[in-house]
Parts: structure tokens; C-alpha cells; sequence
């Protein structure tokens, strides 16, 4: 017997991260008996989605214009600071704090040469036109400090370095609320390596 | 500012149970990243899903088609057991143990006269045309022990009594492999009312 067309919904919803046969089940049981209008609204947001939303000329976050909502935004340019993230994810929980006011630039990866990751493919040339053209004073790293990441922002400073550009690194350490016993050694070396006088 | 499809994609992807603002990012971006035509060959699926999955006329499961697999097959009639489920999920599971070669009656819901939920919306009338019909000897119950469940139970076994058909339901107890500890109290009831001669 041919796969029904339940079967291939069910099939399909795995594509979404953390989605197996039982949870694409519920879902589909539940688009079924109480979401249907909701669900063909999501099933042609989601059309568009995959088709239109690219990224921002500028700073390569997703979009679906050229110019992304952050670098439309003047105010935003004024600001003169340029954080640098690996992925869009990173660039919204940064957003969320409501602590940034200036501009990103998104790697969408990191170095790997293994993997055949070089500056190019992270943007890097695109970045270094950004840096030249001299609307940015501080560069604020905000990678992950895997080995990858460390890589990458040593590659960053050296640019920044050689146009004249002061660089930052966000702090590591214990988080907010986290308790001590709960936290991972290689945290635990980043916050004791960034101690400040008390 | 007007929201963005991304954002737009964010909160419609929200319509499927147990995913929330964060779970939603997540997707999105993964999709974004990876699953770009994963993503359209789901917004399609879902699209026609949506609309043309339907009730079999003979036994309420969701198809597409006017009868589902498992009615159109010739064999599960003559076995002449019909398991009566809640849910197509319900269903689904007891398909799923393999055990069952009869066939089935999707209720999608129990009686419920505080919400209007009657005999006539958990097709309990087209339940009583199919038993008039002669092929079905024996009506397995395999709701859940609520008191929608019971009273629901019970109508139905009022009807299989004045058509003369057997009547049994599923056992309730202690899952296998699971441990008495951790059982709620309902359960371990149902479990004691059920016991049997060593
Ligand atoms: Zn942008
Ligand atoms: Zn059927």
C-alpha cells in the first residue's frame, strides 16, 4: 500500500530540529482535529519563508530585503560599534538583552579549514570592506570560545589591527543565577581567567 | 516596523503543540540554514493535509480517501472485532502493537452533555447502523478510565446488549516494565480491581 497523505505529513514535519515520528504525530493529530486554518497559514508562511529570506547585504543576517530592519535603522549606524556573531540565533539573544545599539555582522560559521571553511566563506572580505569604509570604531567579538571561534577572532583582531579599529571581546563566565557546581570546567577557567578587582 | 516574514514564520510555526517562541527560533533557523527544501516539500504536504484529510465514512479515522487502509482491507472485516478508540492517536497505538486484526470505530472525543458533546457528535449513531449490520461479533472498548470514558462505556455497551453483540474492553494496570512506585493511584486501583488467580 502507498504512503497516505497523513503518512507524509507525518514523514515530513522531521525536518523540523527535535521533531521524531511520535512528536510529528501529536502534531499532525493536533493540526487535524483543532488547527487546520492554522496550519495552511503556516504552510504558506513557511513557502515564502524558504523562498524569499536571504541575507542583509550589509551584515548578512536573515532577511527577505536587501537591507535588514537593523541596518535600516540610522540610529543604529550612529552608534559606531559592530558586534560580530556566528549565527542569527546568537544575533537575537544578543537583541533580546536590549543592551546592543549598534550594528552586527552574522559569520554564519566559523573558520574550519578541515571542513573547508575559509574567510570567504564567513564573509570575511565583506567585513574588511565594512571596516574600511570608516563608520565603525569598535569591533565587539561575540563568538563562542571553541577552538573555532578562538581562531576566527584572532583572524578578526589582526584586521581590525591593521585598520586602526579598537577591539572587545564579550566576558565569559558564570552566569546570572547559575550556581557554581552546575557549571562546566571550561566556564569555570574563563571566569576565573576574566577576575576583576573586588 | 512592520514584522518580518522571519518573524512572521516565528509565531505561525507557534501553531503546533508544545512549541514556543524559543523552540520556534530554533526551527526557523534551522530550516533557514539547512532544510530549505525540506521545508517547501513540508509547506506543500501540509498544505494539502490540511485540506483533503477527512473522516473514513466507515470508521471516522483520518484519510484522504472516503474509506481509510484499513477498512478498504477485506481481511480486518472478517476477523468481526471492532475496537472502539477516542482518538486517532489512540488508534494509532494500539495499530502500532500489532496485536489487533479487526477493525475500528474513532469516537474523537466521549460524551460529555456539559459540552454539548452528544451520542450523535461521536458518531455513536453511525456506530449502531454498522453493528446492525451483522459483521461485527465482538466490540472491544478501549477508552481511557475518566468519567467521560466510563459513562461513554457504558452507552456504547447498552447498544452492543440490545443488538445482542459481545462486549469486552482493554485491561488497565501496571504498564510492563514499569515500576509500582512510580504508577499513580488510578492506575494501581484499576490494577488491584483487575487482579487474577496466580
Ligand atoms: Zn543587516
Ligand atoms: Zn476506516
Amino acid at each position: 500500500m502507498s504512503q497516505s497523505l497523513l503518512e507524509n505529513l507525518i514523514e515530513q514535519l522531521q525536518c523540523l530540529p527535535g521533531v521524531g515520528p511520535k512528536t510529528a504525530q501529536r502534531m499532525a493529530f493536533h493540526l487535524l482535529q483543532r488547527k487546520r486554518q492554522a496550519g495552511k497559514e503556516l504552510s504558506v508562511v513557511l513557502n515564502e519563508a524558504m523562498d524569499n529570506i536571504g541575507q542583509c547585504s550589509e551584515c548578512r543576517n536573515y532577511t527577505e530585503l536587501e537591507l535588514c530592519g537593523i541596518c535600516q535603522n540610522a540610529k543604529r549606524a550612529i552608534d559606531g560599534t559592530l558586534c560580530i556573531v556566528e549565527s542569527a540565533s546568537d544575533l537575537a539573544a544578543v537583541e533580546q538583552s536590549a543592551q546592543f545599539s549598534g550594528r552586527y555582522f552574522v559569520l554564519h560559521g566559523c573558520l574550519s579549514p578541515i571542513d573547508g571553511v575559509g574567510p570567504s566563506e564567513i564573509g570575511l572580505f565583506q567585513l574588511e570592506q565594512m571596516l574600511e569604509n570608516g563608520h565603525v570604531s569598535e569591533v565587539i567579538l561575540a563568538l563562542n570560545p571553541s577552538v573555532e571561534g578562538e581562531a576566527t577572532s584572532h583572524y578578526i583582531a589582526d584586521i581590525c589591527k591593521s585598520h586602526n579599529i579598537s577591539i572587545t571581546r564579550i566576558a565569559h563566565g558564570i552566569p546570572v543565577g547559575g550556581e557554581l557546581e552546575m557549571v562546566d570546567s571550561s566556564t569555570i577557567t574563563h571566569a576565573l581567567m576574566g577576575r576583576k578587582q573586588f
